[in-house]
């Protein structure tokens, strides 16, 4: 026990230590493009100069071309990193794989502490030739102690510092984190997630990960005061046990959300084709996500969704659902769909109901749960009647709202300024989401099973406007009820392992 | 045995007669709709009139009210069914609850035979009064032999005869019906389907089934000759031997689709309160589709989009596929979820990968399956040349191509005219499809992970550019894999059963 407490603080002082060891690479001074050839084309160099400019990265920015010597791409060039006068904070590579060798060995030579190795062709091409070009530069990175990001990667996103040459513009400074063996999977998530109003503290994108791993980023966040919820898109993993306990720990007091990829077949076969990974066997990962608390997704899309309601939410438990909605096929899809996704919808009470009966009527209506309740959908004050009266029920924990885009065009049937009423009634279920007046955290699900692409596009601008002001919305009842299973079931886990409570903390550590 | 042929050829002759038994009731002549309120606001009587005008429902109109004696919206009014002069072939009764046994004894004493009843607030309330009503109508029902479509729904839905008097307009006359035990369902479904090129023979919202049953709308659609496809809608039913036996001999031929609501304790309340259904227990219904190989759902749109796949591809059973996409942990996923839907995803042949290596660099794509080939997305010349040498993969028996809808301006690092090139590799796409050069189909997903309202809207009209064009096309990969191994296992299922042989089927006593 007194060895495992060592080890432990062992580990804190080093975790302590990342913050500071990475802070020249996540928040750079001046960055070296290497690799910046004159042909304006895809991706490499010269688009991470044209983004780091675009964003207004206040450092240096230099590229490095062996036959520039004057400036390329409106910034200083020079023929290697040797010749940069000041070694810059951060080398970003971007040349031939087989050209990455001699790079390196420039950048030790001048100084360079933090590198990332863009390029790919290494061990992920499954031949023979990769193979030993990634043996070479692990040789490489470990004589010079040099702390490299990839290679086959797309390296850091840090909106904090405008250390942001990939990946949608950062919109704001947030507090979530996504370490991601994708980079496609770090660009998209940077734009889907910031659209619905999830800002980042660092994005991650570390590919082959042949210089630091996940666990060395995961240990840096893990002491990140500016990460609160930790994202991460693995494909591999080298230290199971460390990896583990560390995630155990941080999950604690910082939401872990993980997508592991490759747990099938064929999923493992492409992710050895794309970052060379050992992808692990299925009932591993089983048995790590109930060990640690982790919260399982298996998509951008789901890790956004989960991602809302930490943001949005105060920690919450009970499971017990209150359904708003129109439509009584819908009702019992969406009352099936709670109950596959672990919620209940209990009937309300009697008493709930008699008050609700007073002003709907029970032909063409249910007012048991889910409120099958077409005539308050469009009426903010008989729909502010029923909610009030409804959450307030005891057998209720939470709510989810069905809501649908509207424009008086395609409701030829409705009342004459359907859209407009039913503006009202999202606004007001906005203050209401804010106010949480009975404590009981409500969602939004936007309704709208259309092709038609301005009916989709509507959809989507109504599920903007509750998720960007503060209400968790989703665009469809299945996201809804699949998110909450998981945030409550986080919350539930919390519980369960402070109430068994004994085992030290990596926080408990930190305080004593 | 001959007991048995004997009962099945007295079905069959049964079925026979439901075509002409109901053909007045699915091309009426005429229409009468009792209870049009002058106000125009909400559902009711004078919308189906509106609707009935709009649509050019050739048929004559007629309004009943008691205080009518002239023209009420535009059409001839009676104060009664039957101050009719010629009996209708159809009375849409849209009065209160408690007015619809008297309407019915009109119709009786009129000589009306088909009466679709909208009215709700029945036993579907769950209160002593609307119980009732609804043994006072049935009742009714049985004493006047009349055949009768609801309470409680929407009722019938035919764009043949232009008895289309909900629902969204029909654009084309099709070979897909549904029965549905919710109007709701019935109303999104016939929009959502007509928007991907999916047109409907019949639709039948038939709520609370006190009069006609789902097997009675069944055995008319086994035998109607417009009719390929059947999809249905169930909350409870109520002869499930029966059921089973004609879903059975229906599927051989016209593959039928059951989105099965009310599976879960709290799905299973909620169809009480909607259609005063027993919803039954998941059990039997897990049984009920092993046996028959009907083609099971969770939602409208998993509906629609199997329909895609039995309207444009010819049936193949091979679940080997070839996924066509860009970025390296996209393929992850695709691969991830193709195997966990039960396809799978082999590494290409050497010799075709040895091809496909002469114009695609390894550093940065991947050619074993899935193709992780971002250069050649938008370059004709490439996309052709690569999914030629590809699909011609005797490892390989169906393709799923990955799209995505570009514009110029998001793609800033992208080259000049992406929107352009991208362009011209879809339209290869659809006449690839078309020519199905090695008999191996394709499908596509339109891969759009934004929360953008413009590229929601774009990756809706891309969609919609390939389903219209007679290529099924999905909103994500994991709906396409479903839809595709759902329908294999359709025809896996029929060519077990053909095997097994022995057992008459109904169309081969139909032959005798």
């Amino acid at each position: 026990m007194v060895i495992w407490l060592f080890s432990h603080k062992w580990r804190v002082s080093l975790l302590m230590s990342k913050l500071e060891e990475f802070h020249s690479m996540f928040y750079p001074r001046s960055v070296a493009v290497v690799g910046v050839s004159t042909n304006p084309q895809g991706w490499g160099g010269h688009a991470f100069i044209r983004r780091l400019k675009k964003v207004g990265f206040p450092g240096d920015i230099y590229a490095v071309n062996p036959k520039a010597t004057n400036e390329v791409h409106g910034v200083k060039a020079y023929p290697s990193v040797k010749d940069i006068p000041v070694p810059p904070d951060m080398v970003i590579v971007s040349v031939p794989a087989r050209r990455v060798p001699e790079v390196l060995e420039d950048c030790i030579a001048a100084g360079v502490k933090n590198v990332h190795i863009f390029s790919s062709g290494f061990s992920e091409t499954q031949e023979e030739e990769g193979r030993q070009l990634e043996a070479r530069i692990v040789e490489i990175i470990k004589r010079g102690n040099l702390r490299v990001v990839g290679p086959n990667c797309m390296g850091l996103y840090v909106p904090a510092s405008k250390f942001t040459a990939w990946g949608a513009p950062p919109k704001g400074v947030g507090n979530m984190a996504f370490i991601s063996q994708s980079g496609g999977h770090g660009e998209i998530l940077s734009r889907y997630a910031q659209e619905l109003g999830i800002y980042f503290s660092k994005i991650i994108s570390f590919g082959n990960a042949r210089g630091l791993q996940a666990l060395d980023f995961l240990e840096y966040l893990a002491e990140d005061p500016d990460t609160g919820i930790i994202g991460m898109y693995l494909e591999g993993m080298s230290d199971g046990n460390r990896f583990t306990r560390l995630v155990k720990e941080i999950n604690r007091t910082k939401p872990v959300i993980i997508w592991k990829g490759g747990l099938t077949e064929s999923g493992a076969r492409a992710a050895a084709s794309h970052t060379a990974s050992m992808a692990g066997e299925a009932r591993i990962w089983d048995a790590f996500f109930a060990q640690t608390g982790a919260i399982r997704v298996n998509s951008l899309e789901e890790m956004a969704d989960v991602a809302l309601l930490f943001l949005h939410l105060k920690p919450f438990r009970g499971r017990r659902v209150l359904l708003l909605g129109g439509g009584g096929g819908n009702a019992v899809a969406m009352a099936d769909i709670c109950s596959r996704d672990g919620l209940t919808v209990p009937t309300l009470a009697e008493d709930t109901r008699r008050q609700l009966a007073e002003f709907i009527p029970l032909a063409g209506n249910s007012i048991r749960n889910p409120l099958d309740v077409w005539l308050v959908q469009h009426n903010l004050e008989m729909f502010r009647r029923c909610i009030e009266i409804a959450a307030a029920d005891p057998a209720i924990d939470l709510i989810i709202a069905d809501r649908y885009p509207h424009d008086d065009d395609m409701d030829d049937d409705g009342p004459p300024n359907f859209a407009e009423q039913s503006q009202r009634v999202d606004e007001f279920i906005v203050e209401f989401a804010k106010n949480n007046p009975f404590g009981k955290p409500l969602v939004v699900a936007v309704n709208a099973p259309t092709n038609d692409p301005n009916g989709v596009k509507a959809a989507a601008e109504l599920r903007l406007k509750f998720a960007l002001a503060g209400v968790p919305a989703y665009q469809s009842q299945a996201s809804a009820t699949r998110a909450l299973s998981r945030f409550i079931g986080y919350h539930e886990f919390l519980a369960k392992t402070q109430e068994v409570g004994a085992e030290p903390t990596l926080a408990s550590c930190c305080r004593s």
